[in-house]
């Protein structure tokens, strides 16, 4: 089995969970929970996302929430709908932009309500924006593995985007299992693609847990060369109204698999289990990351003597 | 990545996950749900252990569940702990007997208080009976992919039960995740080593979701050839003190991906996300499994024309 000497894992708790929530989590916990990642190691943050409040109301303290965290080495990236919330962003000090479109049309129109065509034509004055300020952009493609409107999303459609966002100067590409579709078969034959055809650029995968497969993909992801995951503390995320459905892959569990593995990761597996306490306790219900309760491999003590 | 055509799936709810309930499940419902996975598919279930109620009176009607069940080609296994246990298996018309051993000494004096060599000991008459009666033996190994007591089990110790269990005249192998301490890793290679040794002997691998890596450890399983996988519907099992934890495999979850993947489990998944709803009504909460919450891949409605 080929593994990777090391991935980055980016934490997506705080964007892609707190969005999910039923109502808004106060500042002082959202920034309770990212400093919490960041002492235990996760070096790459997705903050927020700088939408319009109306629209997402839980993230409506984007700006406050990036205010004052301290930097040492993390980088903290914020999602960016449109020109307004890029400057809104960069303002808020993000180092690193995420734009998102979605690779099937109807799910782009869904979700905000633009073509495909329209939310390139978009992008431009984002990526201007970035360049002025020498911020990164992370071009991210959601329903990346399939749309639950329109079924099977063909590949020639995701590399149209990142085309795209490659030529308006994306440093990173992000694809997005948005709910829950993706196959191991699947990852890892647009893994490998990806590889031959946009070869060094890194690929960060984010799978949604919807169906089970979530881990089984990251595996296979991982073996075929991915490097970067996305996963959310606590396995947090996705659809609120589907209880204990739909969650991101919880960091926790990917921690413990891949430092087991002997994959490393930089992350201190019973400082984010901790981490990922805090969280079932601020939120005040059990979240479905496993290893928080069951404990690491060597027993409960292996994280008591921390 | 290598996939087998087809591959059988054991289900273990009905023993392993009834008797982790914290109550004693009325011998109707228990019966209903295996009509269920058995009218969505399943060829092969483990059915109830053979075991003294005073131990687990959640299966103190073993007998009565047996009573009655339609056969038509379907293989009701029931594990027995020893001699007594075994002659009410034969009585009750099990199809196959399952005898289990811890591989490491502390896990066998904790789970049936008897040390490896006696519990090896009392194997024989076991053996004879099952020949008499011409009634097939599975020989399961407990905790063979790492144990909470010990820590890491060494491969020979696992071989020593399998070599013993072979010498009996056991059909079939089955290595327990007892604990959910497996990693992919170790799968790959202890059921490649497994191959080697022991040629085609059927495998069953039956993996534990306490750390979150269960769906991982079956690709893992699956792409190094194994191709019997024990599941329990809803994702049930394990340790009916930990919340959502630790629980099996979701058979619906399973069968999801594998026939996604192109991989043959006889099993239809309406069928079997239909008898995972059923299952959750009659315990009345929210169970691990993911797919029953989501639906099909192409849609809820995938499964409502059914």
């Amino acid at each position: 089995m080929y593994l990777p000497a090391k991935v980055k894992i980016r934490e997506v708790a705080p964007r892609d969970g707190f969005q999910s929530l039923p109502d808004f989590l106060p500042t002082e916990d959202k920034r309770a929970i990212i400093e919490a990642v960041v002492a235990a190691g996760v070096r790459e943050v997705e903050a927020t996302s700088f939408v319009s409040p109306s629209a997402i109301p839980q993230l409506r303290d984007a700006a406050l929430v990036m205010e004052g965290l301290g930097r040492k080495g993390v980088e903290f990236s914020a999602v960016v709908p449109n020109l307004t919330g890029a400057k809104n962003a960069v303002k808020a000090g993000a180092d690193r932009l995420v734009v998102v479109i979605s690779a099937s049309e109807p799910h782009n129109l869904a979700n905000v309500r633009r073509s495909i065509d329209s939310s390139l034509s978009g992008l431009d004055v984002i990526f201007q924006l970035a360049k002025e300020h020498g911020i990164p952009v992370i071009g991210a493609v959601a329903v990346a593995f399939g749309c639950p409107f329109q079924g099977e999303v063909p590949e020639a459609d995701l590399f149209r985007l990142i085309d795209a966002y490659l030529a308006g100067g994306a440093e990173s590409i992000l694809l997005g299992d948005t709910t829950g579709m993706a196959l191991p078969t699947g990852v890892s034959r647009l893994v490998g693609n990806f590889m031959d055809r946009f070869g060094e650029t890194e690929l960060s995968c984010h799978f949604h847990n919807n169906r089970g497969t979530a881990m089984a993909n990251l595996l296979s992801a991982l073996t075929a060369g991915a490097t970067t995951f996305d996963t959310a503390l606590g396995g947090i995320g996705g659809c609120p109204n589907v209880p204990l459905a739909a969650g991101n892959l919880p960091t926790e569990d990917v921690v413990y698999m891949l430092e087991e593995m002997g994959v490393h990761t930089g992350i201190d597996l019973c400082g984010i289990i901790e981490a990922a306490r805090l969280l079932e306790k601020i939120l005040g219900k059990t979240l479905p990351g496993q290893v928080m309760k069951s404990g690491p491999r060597l027993g409960p003590g292996a994280c008591t003597s921390h």
